[in-house]
């Protein structure tokens, strides 16, 4: 009993690992994706300032999928 | 009996961290995806604002598509 | 008997850290592919916005191509 | 019982190194992605010095995208 | 109960050496954001003198939103 207890608990302890490097690298990729967007926008925003409506509604459309996605899996990855 | 749920144990703590791996991988990767797809949107609209209304639903398509795939594939994970 | 179990049991381990691997780096592979697809695709249709039907038409089927072997590997993985 | 106290501990060992790297990473990716957003916004307003109102704007929204999914994760991190 | 001591201290070891990995991950992170963001300011500046005024403010914001979760991460891994 004592025996299953013990790797109980190293268990936790990789899998806690497991969970926060997930955690890491997601928020690595979600603000790459978001960074050049968002980058990008404001740039095209400088080169057509006239057109800088639809292309903030394009920059948040593309950059709330990349949040809705890494927001899903941080709370499957919290569950797990 | 005590030994195999020991090493049970031991088994969800590698599997947890494949998983939690998993999923910031499969972020990194959408968010590269979808980011170089808004990126290149916003830039697009700047060069033709005219065009936008075929730009962002293209967009729209092409960024549906990774975020379809990567949602199967945190449910598949999260289920493994 | 409690041995061969023990081992199953880390193998099962093992075999989910894999799994999960390699799940992450499919939706990685899928997404950098359908990501460079759909960004040039608003691209040429910025510089040709007449040609936006043909342009669409071509990028769905080479973003289906990659998107259905994806979908295929993420299920064949699943069921291992 | 001093078996189960040793592991236990050994545990929050690995939990806490994990959480430590995911921290790390997160701050590499979140500071990656808003660097990237700054960067380009102040030479989108070196480029159209007049469109600074709405360049900030969208430099703003974008990067609190990344701050609030950054800032989720670490406190899920750190829960965990 | 000296196991129990020994073991305890290489919890604190793999803990520590977590936290300080994690610390140095995040500067290393928040120094390439805010020397991107810095970097491109003075650019900009040297293009556009005459908008530097503006240019210093967004830079500032920028840099404030990565010193902002940087500290909080350091704050969080310190409590940990």
């Amino acid at each position: 009993m004592i025996d299953f207890a013990m790797l109980l608990a190293q268990d936790a302890g990789f899998g806690t690992m497991g969970v926060g490097l997930a955690m890491g690298l997601a928020i690595i990729g979600a603000s790459l994706g978001i960074g050049r967007i968002g980058g990008n926008a404001v740039e095209a925003i400088a080169r057509q300032p006239e057109a800088s409506g639809t292309i903030s509604t394009q920059m948040l459309i593309s950059a709330a999928l990349i949040e809705g996605v890494t927001v899903v899996a941080l709370i499957l990855m919290f569950l797990k």
